[in-house]
């Protein structure tokens, strides 16, 4: 077994002073709406006001298989894991491009994918195994390496951070991988898997129910570990998603802010939050994407999307889509001129 | 009068070639959402698939006072429009900021601002008036002076396309002006008052109840021109929202792709729609304010904001922390790797 640290909250003088001046700026009072609670935010986990702006923000794209992709969840291939590996790693897929135009760097590891040889050793450095196991007949992992797994998310958090990231965002790449997500979310929130087994990469109505039955019956199994966070990652989860659980929370306990993706690292988080309890305070939801376990689980965390635009992708890409709307939240906090500083007349006091 | 040459749609075969590009990606089919219908629309208004990046964003402020601002219907002094030409001019407000992390340039323009001498001789260049009249009690505007505004505001959208400008964002500054754009939309879509007078700037019951009275004044006095865009800019809106609508309508003239901000502007769309025909087809909405009135002109315009996050600044705020979605999704379709590029498996055909 294994334990995180207790979580400290951002700073809450930072929070206050980033209030007061977000009131002194030359706009309304409360006219920039959600920029200015997620500017207060970026504030308090810098501990500064005004915050700095974001010079490292990293992407960490988890990569893993998963057995129960073999049983038609997916309108995908297994092998589609290992090959868009290769493309992130070669900067072909969405999350690359999208990261250029957010400002922040990608890296892909590979934690559990089904492939002889990992792509390069670094690629390769925190694998736990070949594909975790079909979560509709079997556990995902044993013991021994949910443990490990959840370790690979810590060490690779603590990697990132020692190197000055300043912004985390966990990615997912696994075909099946919202299979398991969806056990996680159902499981942990007691709802019924037809309330939330969503189309993942796009299936068809077939498909689909086969995607409501692997995820009963991993539910089946998994119901006993629901106040277990490692036990319900080891029956119905997998090692992507214990790395990235390790990784929210560790992105936590080095009070480093971070933002969530789309079901799947959500589904992580949630998990993690039960692990690390008070993490949620150090993450955004990036977006909302179609799939209605992340709808489910973002609200258990209490965190509203910033961007709502149907994307279903994965790979960190609804969180690199939504950067620039942080990294504007916090550059009208630090730059904007006061009323003082430009001569403007305030409004009347009330 | 003046009229505008007829509107010519986006190129459709542009769109249909960006369809096909954005379905050979690696991705799942639609897994980017509303960025896949970005990047077509994108394709479509440079008629080139792969689009380009925009290298030239250019964000025009409209300002304009307004007498009705005298009566009490915002929570700031009427002074408050000059002090902000200056704030912009200098780079202090918010629209300044926000370009800046959007990658856009900010140009101010006082279109009737109520001061003795126009900040500078390039800022003044295209002003019609000091104060646009009273609406609640006068025409905004003389029949020569809604066609100096209208004038104003293609000849400002020529000067930017012609120097260059590959994506327009029209912003506007001005105390009092959500009061006379609410009496713009709610006299084109038949509303009454109470049902879409908003909160502008912050202000309280009393001045809320005002702004009603006012609104309501205004419209009884131009109900009978709303077949006429170009009398209802003359009697309820005034000279910077008529310089906005010319602006936007000779954008799509110029088959120049624009982003439109909050219920200031698209006020002015909805008119500028009426008076050139297709136009709102060379127009995104870049966010939904808070204003009542700003989500029912998009309804009627049949545009989807992308942004959504309680902003109520105006200035062109919202469309300039859009813009970097509208990048997000060209980018995509202009450098992702095709499944044959990276050797990537694609579904099984349906």
């Amino acid at each position: 077994m294994m334990d995180f640290p207790a979580v400290s909250p951002p700073d809450s003088r930072a929070a206050a002073a980033a209030k007061r001046r977000q009131d002194i700026l030359t706009k309304p009072t409360g006219a920039l709406g959600r920029l200015e609670d997620l500017s207060v935010w970026v504030s308090a986990c810098q501990g500064a006001c005004p915050p700095r702006q974001f010079e490292r923000a990293r992407v960490v794209v988890f990569a893993g298989d998963h057995g129960v992709a073999r049983t038609g969840v997916s309108a995908y291939p297994p092998e589609v894991t290992a090959q868009m590996v290769a493309n992130i790693d070669a900067g072909g897929a969405a999350i690359n491009v999208l990261s250029g135009v957010a400002g922040a760097s990608v890296r892909v590891v590979d934690i559990a994918v089904d492939c002889e040889q990992p792509l390069t050793d670094e690629i390769g450095a925190h694998k736990v195994r070949r594909s975790s196991g079909n979560i509709a007949l079997e556990d995902a992992l044993s013991a021994d390496e949910v443990v490990a797994a959840l370790e690979a998310g810590r060490r690779l958090a603590d990697d990132e951070v020692d190197a000055g990231a300043d912004l985390l965002i966990a990615g997912d790449m696994g075909i099946g991988n919202t299979t398991a997500a969806t056990a996680l979310i159902a499981t942990l929130t007691d709802t019924e898997p037809v309330a939330v087994v969503g189309r993942g990469t796009g299936i068809d109505d077939a498909a689909w129910a086969r995607k409501v039955a692997a995820v009963r019956d991993a539910m089946f199994r998994g119901r006993q570990f629901r106040p277990d966070p490692v036990g319900l990652l080891r029956t119905c989860g997998g090692a992507d998603l214990a790395a990235m659980a390790g990784f929210c929370a560790q992105a936590a306990v080095r009070r480093t802010p971070l933002l969530l993706d789309g079901v799947v690292v959500t589904a992580a988080a949630l998990v993690a939050d039960r692990m690390a309890p008070g993490a949620r305070a150090w993450w955004q939801a990036g977006h909302r994407s179609t799939e209605p376990a992340h709808t489910l689980a973002l609200a258990h965390l209490e965190l509203a999307p910033i961007i709502d635009l149907g994307l279903r992708l994965g790979e960190g890409t609804g969180a690199a889509v939504a950067l620039p709307v942080l990294r504007a939240a916090v550059a009208t906090l630090a730059s904007m001129a006061t009323f003082s500083d430009a001569g403007v007349s305030d409004r009347a006091a009330d």
